[in-house]
């Protein structure tokens, strides 16, 4: 990014970091659920829905610490993920019912949510079953119900980049997050280094049990029966529609349907970047972001 | 537009505009070309090229004149059209011939381009004749050579409300480049008022010769011979891609294809909105085009 160009709304300094913010305990209704929680500022509270395996120690801190300026962030290890007890849910229901039972948990009657791949579904459903609770929504890397081509990891341009021995660890989300470009893979590794500098109060990896269990809800997800996508078009909430360009993961089609039948949705594809284009972007995406989340217009354009 | 939100990156005060701005005439090759010149700053001159049947006239102030804050902006009537002499092509390359004879003959060495429609593939095909001219590329509302479904007026869903009889002059733009809710057709009257505010020295309205013309050029550019999209790939300059999401002119879906095939496009598409889509958010458009055209990174991202 260029130096010249505006800053993000956010007019505080960056006092916190998910590289160094604790991860707390809710209890509630006999399950724990692993969260964590920072940041100041006007804004209402950011709810971060994470992705297919990730933990609170997949957060990139390029991406929550500048919208945490402005607002406190709360990221979320959803039922049976990290350190959270309980089930996986089989379906994005499930997990919207225990991200809507943390909220109520917490006390928090408004706030805004980022949902990214898996997330974004469970955003989404969470805003069907309970609307009041949302204003403004970001959606990146995700597709709604009735979807297209959602994580199919057996896809031979996915499996073998998957299964190369030579991953381990992060390196795998350089080759899955990232496009094959110098410039991708250079952001692909400044972003591993960036997940890397949080050193304590790890979450534990995701194991075959949560990646099943999420698989069988994208699974869930792609089925529609009705009018496809009529669920989308009573949603009223600014929504702001986020996807690499060349996403092979979750193809931004599934963007394009968003932002065509929401009815309020402002879409963004981002250049030579796959799934992980929040995290190849971070300035440009919490730019727009903040702007988004600053806006208190009926529209969703900002 | 929320009064909170950041300000588009232009520091310098709004001191011309298309309401205002004479018409001059460049004598070239035994053509007279009209076009409009306003605005200063440091920016590199940024050519208009309009839509199809669209003039000088055309121009919304509101679009034009913020990015005027910044740079020279200039607006041609290419061959045929308004005060423009000549015959207008029947082919999009035979437009964009026009378009480089009269950057040369203004002795314009680089320039950024702001092609909208019709005015999208010009560009797209100069930058493909002189790519050195063109430092980045803002295509909206527009669609690549083999794209689908442009500029189908015949279409029921068109041919409807451009027949309507009621519909006279600009009326006609609130129905066909705004969609039908209350919001859109606000903006849409809002629109029309800014054009109606220039009183003199203004365009003829273009007749059918100019229109089955164009629409010549738009049925030549739908078809392709090799590798579809090939020609897109070669193209390296950052390039911001903009379109409603609800445009039944020419379906957003071509800005996809765009996005997807250049090598560095950013997509942005609008919420309830036409083909118009930059007339009816001028505030936001232009916002994120200043921020786009002030950045010299080497992503199209900003």
């Amino acid at each position: 990014m260029s130096p010249e160009q505006s800053k993000p709304t956010g007019v505080n300094a960056i006092t916190a970091s998910n590289t160094t913010a604790p991860t707390q305990l809710l209890q509630l209704n006999g399950q724990s659920y692993a969260y964590r929680r920072f940041g100041r500022g006007s804004g209402l509270p950011l709810l971060f829905l994470q992705h297919f395996t990730g933990t609170l120690d997949n957060w990139d801190p390029a991406v929550t610490d500048p919208l945490a300026a402005d607002r406190e962030v709360i990221l979320l290890d959803n039922a049976g993920v990290g350190r959270s007890t309980g089930e996986v849910p089989t379906t994005i229901a499930g997990m919207a019912q225990h991200a809507l039972a943390f909220l109520g948990g917490l006390g928090i009657k408004t706030c805004d949510v980022l949902g990214y791949s898996l997330g974004g579904m469970v955003a989404l459903q969470m805003v069907q079953d309970r609307s009041s609770t949302f204003r403004r929504l970001i959606l990146v890397g995700s597709a709604p119900r009735g979807g297209e081509d959602i994580m199919h990891l057996e896809k031979p341009s996915l499996a073998k980049r998957i299964q190369d021995p030579t991953n381990r660890g992060y390196d795998v989300l350089k080759k899955i997050f990232f496009t094959a470009s110098p410039a991708s893979q250079a952001a692909a590794e400044a972003f591993v280094g960036r997940l890397s500098q949080r050193k304590n109060d790890l979450d534990p990896a995701s194991g075959p049990n949560v990646a099943g269990a999420q698989m069988a809800a994208f699974r869930e997800w792609e089925k529609f029966s009705g009018e496809r996508f009529a669920e989308l078009r009573v949603i009223r909430q600014p929504a702001l529609v986020v996807n690499g360009v060349n996403d092979e993961m979750i193809p931004i089609a599934n963007s394009l349907r968003m932002s065509e039948n929401l009815a309020n949705a402002v879409l963004i594809g981002y250049p030579d970047a796959g799934h992980g284009s929040l995290f190849q972007y971070p300035e440009s995406f919490t730019r727009h972001a903040a702007n988004f989340l600053a806006s208190n217009s009926e529209s969703a354009a900002f």
